[in-house]
């Protein structure tokens, strides 16, 4: 186990304080499919370099993950190092395999959720879960929300941003959204498989530097073209990566809205005001974008969240929301009121 | 002819000083095409409400317009309103056709690019000319590019954000920008049949309220990870709707390219650094965020854009600059002296 003293990748230690409501798990193993040939899409782990594992799906070395994916302790100690207090944890969001037949995707989340639910009991409450659910199969996916919002770590779901190219906004997922606002359940909103894959030029990693935020941009503007706040007051839901391009599609949105009867007629209130009433991520990665989302979006609805453990995700985040904002009742706002606010759980940070 | 008195959806006159660099036009006629069967995509007018016509394109109404789409003196009067000394015009983007078969669309290509010409020559210097070429096939480009710049009205193109799902930064349209940066024409890049047209919920101006700022905003990323300024440093290329979602992929961008080899090795430098040196329109309909773009992009690559003369444009693009600016230098780069660098024509403005 990797201890805060010989792991130093995020500087040095600081009182603990953030909630961070982005960060991934992926079990350490799965188990396999016994009931018929092996599903499109179920996945496998196979040995790595020492402390890692690929995961195969389709024969296929889909990504390469490290221990800090299942290994509680490590993790508790890197929540440390960033100067983390609580940590919602949700699987790798390919795992959501919403294109995989409904009975082994469901059998596949309800396994992942059982998994997450050994790691919030090994956590000294320090991990709160976000489940998945098989959204492809709404009866499914309801019965999988009741079964795992009884175990009381976990404080919701993650979703994808779109379910096989439907925005997460279109009317068929009400009864989910229907569900998630009884149950009090969280609802964390991750980009997944995106638009415009065919608009880049260059790396595979394009696809979640530049695809990802237009994806979850265009899933946050459904939400608000569907007027969901409007009719679930009540629904706590967030969208990752700073709620992706919205930021750039609020003011256009706006005006269009003043321009075009159409939009009038469907959109019921401003949009900048629905808005206002989503939450999202910090993950932007730049001071003055921050400051920019958090003018426009509000300060109560911006919380930490890191990626953790990708490659790809924000080391600082406590520095990176103290570099941005001066004013202290701001910094406890977005490094954990807002994220307590969104989880429910509106404890005090740990020290 | 609507004169200045009998019009005042613009307010009071005011001291034309804007140059606007997003402005569109579209001929009072299509041509019959003579050489054989009408080619699928061939534009025709059909008579709408007084002053109005329909573009009829495969038998469906694709747009009504109005006769300022034509009309020099209206669009002139229009412009002292808006306080406006220069125009630069471009073809309504649909036009571009670059679904249409090569032969046809280089011909209607041709025939607007003459009917741009005509607009300036009637308009008293007060308009100069973004020309069309069909990129789908890359001689008639070159040969139309080369012909439509001998006429000293014209300061370049307009092309789309992508041709036939190719993103613009891809190496096949290198020829393009070698030519255009030999001839000194500027490249105006306006977003044309986006992608994530799937992602929508609600009526079908989403698509230009939505899926144009994602469409413009990965073209102008595709040019920054093809190195493309760094390799022609001498062309001026601008991006229409402020970059679209630019802004916010380029944190993003910069981020990945520190942490993916893959990235490092295939962005030559720094994604901001290339992207101070692209140009933007400021037609983002809101303050803070033209604040915030500017402070991204710099003070002296954002201009006036204004999508004259069609429903969702921008009515005050001097009081939008004047509101979010108060300094007077930073003010005169953005209503004049960018435009006017882009576009190749460093005089002063009309009193």
């Amino acid at each position: 186990m990797g201890s805060a003293a010989d792991d130093r990748r995020y500087g040095l230690p600081r009182c603990a304080c953030g909630v961070d409501v982005h960060a991934h798990i992926v079990p350490a193993s799965f188990p396999a499919y016994l009931k018929g040939p092996r599903p499109t899409g179920w996945p496998e782990m196979a040995e790595a370099q020492p402390c890692h594992r690929h995961v195969v799906i389709d024969g296929r070395n889909y990504r390469t993950v490290s221990d800090r994916c299942w290994d509680v302790p490590k993790r508790l100690d890197d929540m440390e190092q960033m100067g983390l207090s609580l940590q919602a944890i949700s699987a790798m969001p390919e795992l959501m395999s919403y294109w995989m037949e409904a009975g082994p995707a469901d059998e596949l989340q309800r396994y992942i959720n059982d998994q997450i639910a050994l790691m919030l009991d090994d956590s000294a409450g320090r991990l709160v879960g976000l489940g998945a659910v098989p959204l492809q199969d709404m009866d499914l996916a309801l019965a999988e929300l009741q079964r795992l919002m009884r175990h009381p770590g976990f404080a919701g779901v993650q979703i994808g941003s779109n379910v096989n190219g439907k925005p997460i906004g279109a009317p068929e997922f009400d009864p989910f959204f229907e569900a998630a606002d009884a149950l009090g359940a969280a609802v964390f909103v991750h980009a997944l498989r995106p638009a415009g894959q065919d608009r880049l030029v260059g790396p595979a990693q394009l696809q979640q530097v530049l695809a990802y935020p237009g994806e979850v941009g265009l899933a946050a503007a459904s939400v608000i073209c569907s007027n969901l706040m409007l009719r679930r007051p009540g629904l706590r839901i967030a969208f990752s990566h700073g709620g992706g391009t919205l930021g750039l599609l609020l003011p256009r949105l706006e005006e269009g809205r003043r321009v075009f009867p159409a939009l009038q007629d469907s959109i019921a209130t401003s949009p900048t005001e629905q808005a206002r009433r989503l939450f999202y991520d910090a993950l932007v990665y730049d001071e003055p974008t921050l400051r920019h989302l958090t003018g426009l979006f509000g300060e109560t609805q911006i919380m930490v969240g890191t990626d953790y453990p990708f490659n790809f995700h924000e080391r600082n985040p406590v520095d990176r929301i103290e570099a941005a904002f001066a004013d202290e009742a701001t910094r406890r706002r977005l490094l954990h009121d807002n994220a307590s606010t969104f989880l429910g759980r509106n404890t005090r940070p740990a020290t």
